[in-house]
C-alpha cells in the first residue's frame, strides 16, 4: 500500500513536530489535512467539525475529544480540570447538541502532589454539575518523572443533537450575521500572565465556562442557526478563517464592534499580542440568517454569560475564503489564520 | 462542601503520585475507589466495568476511554498506534458490545520525528480497518521538548451492546467455567525485552490484537455469558481479583492449564517476572456457565486468535473475594492483586 511508503508531509521540509503543530493554526491544519484525514478519512471525519455526528436508531449523537496540556495547571479563574470539562462540553454544544456524558483520561507525572490532583478533581466535579452532565468512565496512567508535565487530561464527550438543529462549518451563507457572546482574549491573557509572572493592575481571569446553557437559549428562539463555534486555539481570527474556507464564503469583521475588555487590551499591548489570535474558553460565535439576528442577540444578552454579546460582522459572497476586517476609520485589511505558535499550551 | 476541604486519600501517607498509581494494581484501585468514584460518582461509573453502558432510544451503547503511554513507542509486534486502537476496541468488546467508532487524541512532544508519527498513524489506520471500525474525530496537542515522552495517545470508543448480552464484572456465579483465549505474558515480555535491550533466542512479540471478532463468535454460540475481560495492566492475577471482589465469589485457577509459551516462561525466569501479573493486549477471559463452556471453547478455538484457548479454572462460593491457584502437585496458594509497579508504562 503506497500510503505506507511515503509520508504525505515532506520530511525534508518538516522533519519533526514543532510547537506550532499544536497551535491550532496553519501547521495544525497541515497535519490534519495532509496526514490524518487521508489516513483515517471517512465521511464523518471529513466534515471539518470540532466533533463528529452519527446516528443511533435515528437519533443523532455528537462525539468529540480534546486533550488539555495547559501550563501552568492552575491559573487565574480556573485550572486544567474545569477547563477540560468545559472545553469538551463546548465542542459538543457547537455541534448543536446537548452534552450528556464525558469520559476522562488522566496522564499523571510521577511526583504530582496528591493535593493538587484532588483540587483538579473537585473542579471537574463542580464543572460537570454546573453543566448538568455526568462523567461516566475514566482511565489513569502515570509516566515517570521528567517524561510528562504534572498532568494532562483528555475528555471525550457525547451529546444528543437538538431536534431540528443542522450545524456545520460548511453551512454559513452570504448575508449571515455573526454574533460573538462576549469579550475576547481573557483566557489566553490569564494564562500568559500566570506563566510570565507578570501581574497586571487589574485581575484578568480565564473565561472558562460551559456554553451549553447559552446554546439552549439560542435554540429556544430559532432552529435556523448555521454555524456555532467556540474560538479557542488560534482565537477569533483562526476560527473565522476555518469557517469561511469550509463554507467557501467571505467574512467581514468590524473592528470597533469586537468586545475586548480594557484590561485585556492593555495587557496585549504590553505583551505584544493581538487579541484576535488569543484563545477563549467560554465564548461562542453564532452565524445566523440576518432576519433572525436580533431575537437571537437579545436571548444571548439575557443569559448571564452573554451580557457583552455583540454583532461583530457578516458573511459575504465576495472574496470567498478570505476574512477582512474594516477599521473604525473605514480602511480594510485581511485577517489571516494564526501562523507559528503565539501562545503554546494555552489549553 | 466538605469534599473540597479534605482530600479523601491521606496526604501524609500518600503525598505524591507514584508509578504504582498507574500500574493497574492496588494503588490504582485506591485512587479510583477513594478519589474518583466519590467525586464523580453516579450509577454508570459505579459499575466497575472497563467501560460504561448507557441507553439512547432503548439502544444500549458502551463507552470507554484509555490513554497509552507505552515505552518504547515501537516494540516487537506493534507500536503505540495499533496498541491504542486495539486496546479500546477490546474494552468495548468486553462490555459485550460491537465497537463502532473511535476518537483519537494525540499528545506529541516537540521534536517527534514526522516519519515516526506517520508510521504510528498508518498502524492505527490498519488496526481500525482490521477491526472494521472508524476513527471519526480527533485532537492534537504538542508539549515542549522534555515535557512529554515522544507521544501519548488517548482513544475513546463507542459500541452497540449485542442484543441479549448482559456482561458485568458483578455477574459471575459459583460454578462458572473460566476460559482464557490464549497464552499469557507476550505483550509485557515483548515490551520488557525492547526496553532492556535484552534479546532472547526466540522472538517474543506483543499479542496486540482486536478481540471483537472472537467476541462475535462467542455470542453466536450463546448469549449466556457472565463476564468478559481482557487481562491488561496487572495481568490475569489482578483481573481475577477484581472480578471475584465485584461478584463476591471465589476463583480457583489451575496452574498447569494456564497457557504460557516456552519463550515467555524462559524470559520471565531470566527477568524475575511472574507471567500471571504481566499485561496482555489480545487475550480474553470468559466466564460462562459450565453447561455452555464446551461449545464456547470450541468456537473460540476455531478462531485464528483462539487456537491456544483453554479452560483455566472455575468460580466457587467458597472464599469469596479470594483467588486461589492449585498447582500440579495439588497444593494451593492465594493469588493477590498486583502491588507496586512490576512493569510501568506497559500500555
Amino acid at each position: 500500500m503506497d500510503y505506507q511508503l511515503v509520508c504525505p508531509i515532506p520530511i525534508s521540509e518538516y522533519p519533526v513536530i514543532t510547537l506550532a503543530h499544536g497551535s491550532g493554526g496553519v501547521l495544525s491544519h497541515h497535519l490534519i489535512e495532509k496526514m490524518f484525514i487521508p489516513a483515517f478519512g471517512n465521511n464523518l471525519l471529513d466534515e471539518g467539525h470540532d466533533g463528529a455526528v452519527f446516528k443511533v436508531k435515528g437519533k443523532q449523537l455528537a462525539y468529540t475529544t480534546d486533550s488539555f496540556v495547559v501550563s501552568p495547571v492552575f491559573f487565574p479563574g480556573g485550572n486544567i480540570g474545569d477547563l477540560a470539562v468545559n472545553g469538551t462540553i463546548n465542542d459538543i454544544s457547537c455541534c448543536g447538541a446537548r452534552p450528556l456524558y464525558l469520559s476522562v483520561g488522566f496522564i499523571l507525572e510521577e511526583g504530582l502532589p496528591m493535593g493538587d490532583l484532588w483540587k483538579i478533581v473537585v473542579s471537574m466535579k463542580e464543572a460537570a454539575e454546573r453543566a448538568g452532565i455526568e462523567i461516566i468512565t475514566g482511565d489513569t496512567k502515570v509516566v515517570d518523572r521528567g517524561k510528562g508535565d504534572k498532568i494532562v487530561i483528555n475528555t471525550t464527550g457525547i451529546g444528543e443533537v437538538i431536534e431540528g438543529a443542522d450545524i456545520s462549518p460548511k453551512n454559513c451563507k452570504p448575508g449571515d450575521t455573526i454574533i460573538l457572546t462576549g469579550t475576547i482574549g481573557d483566557h489566553g491573557v490569564a494564562i500568559m500572565s500566570a506563566r510570565s509572572g507578570i501581574e497586571f493592575e487589574t485581575n484578568i481571569v480565564s473565561d472558562t465556562a460551559p456554553l451549553n446553557g447559552i446554546v439552549d437559549e439560542i435554540f429556544k428562539v430559532t432552529r435556523n442557526i448555521h454555524v456555532l463555534r467556540d474560538p479557542t486555539r488560534g482565537g477569533v481570527a483562526t476560527t473565522m478563517n476555518e469557517i469561511c474556507k469550509s463554507s467557501n464564503v467571505g467574512i467581514i469583521l468590524e473592528e470597533n464592534r469586537i468586545p475586548v475588555s480594557p484590561e485585556v487590551r492593555g495587557a496585549c499591548e504590553i505583551l505584544g499580542l493581538d487579541p484576535l489570535y488569543i484563545a477563549n474558553e467560554g465564548k461562542l460565535l453564532v452565524f445566523v440568517p440576518q432576519s433572525e439576528a436580533d431575537p437571537v442577540l437579545t436571548a444571548i444578552q439575557k443569559h448571564p454569560s452573554g451580557n457583552h454579546a455583540a454583532i461583530i460582522g457578516h458573511v459575504t459572497a465576495d472574496h470567498p475564503g478570505i476574512v477582512r476586517m474594516t477599521t473604525s476609520i473605514g480602511s480594510s485589511r485581511i485577517i489571516d489564520m494564526l501562523t507559528g505558535d503565539q501562545l503554546p499550551r494555552i489549553c
